[in-house]
């Protein structure tokens, strides 16, 4: 006879459907009991159309029934919200203050590289105007969703991801919403969106210090922030008002990085400042963090962007990068 | 016996403290009669401080009665709020819906085209939480107000601006507000700032399709806006939502810009576009209106605005940018 264990472990072979992560990884597997060869298992119903149920019905009967040993099996749904579910363990938001300087690429890479180590990733793009995350993994399409809550979309490579932009009828629709509206997207995202089980959520936030990352500072249980600029003594200024900020609502700034650092031209084996001299050590200071690394211009990683292949990436500035995210992450 | 007409111009050589233009240019000179020989000035007192006014007083008397036949002289300030007396022809909006892609450049170089065709320009930068307008045109410091309202900052060039890094005490200081408070400041900055007689108001709006745009399209007679984007699909996405955006509030697009085109590398003689292929065309047929130009990445343009010195920019493709520019604005 099988233990509840053993049955746990058949259970995260079952993938939810509408996102391939399994009823386990998902936090949807509530109590699983064995009784002289009667099996019960009670699955929380959140964000689960009446289909989806039906279906996770059938198929659980079928795995568990096939374990040598059950004799009988018992299925209950229970009524569960997404935020009693979720278990986020590290909630780290993507922050620079100015528009452009590539908080939505940094975003990206740092979920995947923390995704590459085997981490369970999320990313909760918190840019309700500007979402730009669902392009870049090349993901579209409503998700799937029931009264009580909604999935994300699964990346490629097993990432998770929550954006307005998967729902709006067309990727170019305008949301034109006041900050408060803004706030409420934000929070719902966090609370109504069935992330299950993660080891991080990345939170890629818009520009500026308004609503957005208000919201998600006040809201969202933030374990530290990663500051990203550019060279420009311009936007070394913009970005010194988003370390203030975070240091005034007491998050801790994990590390900076510095995009756009350089073009590599190889005709002539030159590196160009094209947006001036770095400020990487500059601003290394201003925040009291760690440089994690200073990426260049890389055309190539534009075009896998355009194309949603930003799972595809592979170079060095990147593996530099992220091994000193890693060390930074992994010593917390 | 002068006329009135001529005391006015007279008058136009009085410059109001703190800032360098004309009683006649804010709009300050409300009545001007003259009666056997006895001369009568009504001056608005509108962001005048006491000790303005007190100067003008003395600096006005003095100028009348330098003039021939003018035997006596009175001046009295009425109350007068400087929404009363701003006159402002075109008021154009220069938008993009993605963060970084230019804007505040775009802004300061339409300004600076009008500035140099001879035109009264001014910049309201209605970015509240990454205002970039200020550093680029060297300014700095707290302008003069009164209970009434405020003086705007005057470029070297003569350039009126506000924003609000002209009143925080330190330029990277974070203004941490919702919504709300940022659509208060824009407006305030329409209403209570004395911008006087303008032929053109360029206001450079923040990314995002949020409170700052949705009170800038409400709030203010915009004749018109410009949309700045650059060359990545990604951005063309985000941009073709404030494209959208301006669509639904009604407003005329008058042309787009395509910034950050292509990088020159003079060592090779060779133009990279290292942000992709130009989305000139498909944009301007989104956007219904004539592409204005397609401005390059300029390492001298980023020096120039780090230091301060935007206004002394001159190159081959401003110039042709600033053509097309003017083509569409006198045209209208």
């Amino acid at each position: 006879m099988p233990t509840s264990e053993q049955i746990k472990t058949a259970l995260d072979k079952v993938l939810v459907p509408g996102i391939k992560r399994s009823l386990v990884k998902m936090n949807l597997v509530k109590d699983v009991t064995v009784n002289d060869g009667k099996v019960e298992v009670t699955l929380a119903n959140a964000a689960l159309m009446k289909e989806a149920q039906e279906w996770l019905k059938t198929k659980v009967n079928q795995v568990v029934l096939d374990m040598e040993g059950v004799k009988e099996m018992r299925l209950d749904f229970t009524e569960a919200k997404p935020k009693e579910l979720n278990s986020v363990k590290n909630v780290i938001a993507i922050m620079s203050g100015k528009g452009g300087v590539g908080k939505s690429l940094v975003s990206s890479l740092t979920a995947i590289a923390l995704r590459r180590q085997g981490f369970e990733v999320g990313i909760l793009d918190a840019d309700i105007t500007g979402p730009s995350i669902p392009k870049m993994f090349g993901l579209s399409g409503l998700p799937p969703m029931s009264e009580s809550g909604m999935l994300p979309a699964l990346s490629p490579s097993g990432i998770e991801v929550m954006s307005i932009n998967l729902l709006l009828p067309a990727e170019d629709d305008a949301v034109i919403w006041r900050g408060p509206l803004i706030g409420q997207a934000i929070t719902q995202f966090w609370t109504e969106v069935l992330w299950g089980n993660l080891d991080y959520l990345i939170v890629d936030l818009p520009p500026g210090t308004a609503d957005a990352p208000l919201t998600v500072m006040q809201q969202l249980p933030i374990s530290g922030v990663i500051i990203v600029f550019t060279p420009q003594d311009l936007t070394a200024m913009v970005v010194r008002k988003a370390v203030k900020m975070a240091r005034q609502m007491s998050k801790p700034i994990l590390g900076v990085i510095e995009n756009m650092s350089y073009l590599y031209i190889p005709e002539i084996d030159k590196k160009m400042e094209i947006f001036g001299k770095s400020h990487a050590a500059e601003m290394a200071r201003a925040a009291g963090a760690p440089l994690l690394g200073q990426l260049p211009i890389d055309p190539g990683l534009v075009t896998l962007c355009d194309e949603g292949n930003i799972e595809h990436y592979n170079a060095e500035a990147y593996s530099a990068f992220t091994q000193k995210l890693l060390d930074v992450l992994l010593k917390k």
